[in-house]
């Protein structure tokens, strides 16, 4: 059970809970508000995919998922303060989340024998669709339709991983170079402030 | 079919309708979105959950639980000025529904053969997740994430459920004893002003 | 393929695509997020339908829809500071997309055997759900519970077209009714500025 790949979910797992449970404590939710915020961070945008691909969600046949999203309550609980100095951590975590998610996403949606645009669009909402839940729990417009490279990190790692198929064909090294070429991107794009162009300058005429 | 339980049911609906018409009128929505407000308050949890266990929505096979909200729509109408008056009438029947749809959504979850903890969560999706679409329709933070024991009574009514069975065995008694739990809970909750904690003290922090 | 009701399918696509990416834009989303809000303005609708009725989302096993919500992502990128002189054409667009969506929504739901109540529900649906979705999207409280007959615009086209179904049965004259019947009372409800009546009144009472 505890392979690597299951190593890895349940990092990100870990990671995207915690950060909705920190913008809940932001927003004084309760211990019960702030654990839902945190579940539905973690596992919104796979619960998207399921009910849209028509198969039962993946969380409701383990409850790993759920106990996961629990331990990082009691994490925020006990080392709420230290949190800050940990953002780094935290940073990392979630791209590993992401890349490892966006990676399921798009396997899972192969396997049922969809197309690749549709694995792509799929890998991306098993990314990023957690996020934008949380943020309409809180209350927020998704952050993710604002700023940084975030799901578009999702869609340029569901394009490699189509190239990679193509040439190298279906294996873990198609999955390695997708998964990091998720993380590489959402970094990079980090560090150098690199953003995707608003529409705001029409915001006058619209 | 005016059985006992459906008639707990339908006070149950018309009393979750009344809530989402309230709320709605507040925001000065017209009669339609304070209906569309209403039968979402009523019918959402369930629909979630129907959705995830992938069978057809509750409400599309039977037309009562639209007109029952209809009827919720006409009560506000008719009766608005006095509604205020009836603030302790409408809190018993929002308990006596939140514990029947806890009650009904665990019962169809183990039908359907899902595990106990699966049973006790879609309990609280159909008891409380009605409130937070009707608080995201009218663009407030959803109320049960930051006041008073609501959703979690659902918990404790599904864990008090799940002891029943293991006793005293499936029927009637478990239903009543975890559905007078949840109401008990409730009830008893909001006269102490029990709250859960809140993350708030990290806030500065996080 | 090109038939007119496709053509009538694309441009109401295509319009309500524009009305998301416009909101988005004047919410200073980047383009990413003004294409998903175009998105799920376009199919949000129709895929909350198919999600109820347990089919395969429309969208999945076709990328026109998709495509054509890229292309109006490009006209707003474009011709951003045109747009404001095309309202009108716009309006027109939207209601010929809002009168197809509902006809296509009720004859998909009579299709798999539901009764007519729960397709003029799905037809609304269709037609309507999708702006709501933008609005949630843009962290807004929906337009359509609060100004202007647009929903009900479609409710009224399923009962005529209903209506139509009784008395000169299914086809071509049907449809025709009912979805310019849709496009009248949208126009005419602007054009006299007829609004549904508000709970307003109750609001220091409730």
């Amino acid at each position: 059970m505890w392979t690597f790949e299951f190593i890895l979910e349940f990092i990100g797992t870990f990671a995207f809970a915690i950060s909705g449970i920190r913008l809940a404590s932001a927003k004084e939710f309760d211990w019960f508000g702030a654990y839902v915020v945190g579940v539905a961070t973690a596992i919104g945008g796979g619960t998207i995919r399921d009910v849209l691909l028509d198969v039962t969600p993946f969380w409701m046949t383990n409850s790993i998922y759920l106990l996961c999203s629990g331990l990082a309550l009691l994490w925020v609980i006990v080392f709420g303060k230290w949190l800050i100095h940990m953002n780094n951590t935290f940073f990392y975590f979630d791209a590993i989340g992401l890349a490892l998610f966006t990676v399921v996403g798009i396997e899972k949606t192969l396997g049922l024998g969809y197309s690749m645009w549709l694995a792509i669009i799929m890998g991306t909402i098993t990314g990023a669709a957690g996020g934008v839940i949380r943020d309409i729990f809180i209350n927020e417009i998704p952050l993710i339709f604002r700023k940084e490279i975030y799901a578009v990190a999702c869609v340029a790692g569901g394009v490699i991983y189509w190239v990679c198929l193509k040439t190298i064909g279906d294996g873990i090294a198609t999955q390695a170079i997708a998964g990091i070429s998720v993380v590489a991107i959402r970094l990079v794009s980090v560090k150098l402030r690199i953003c995707l162009p608003t529409l705001r300058k029409d915001r006058d005429e619209l």
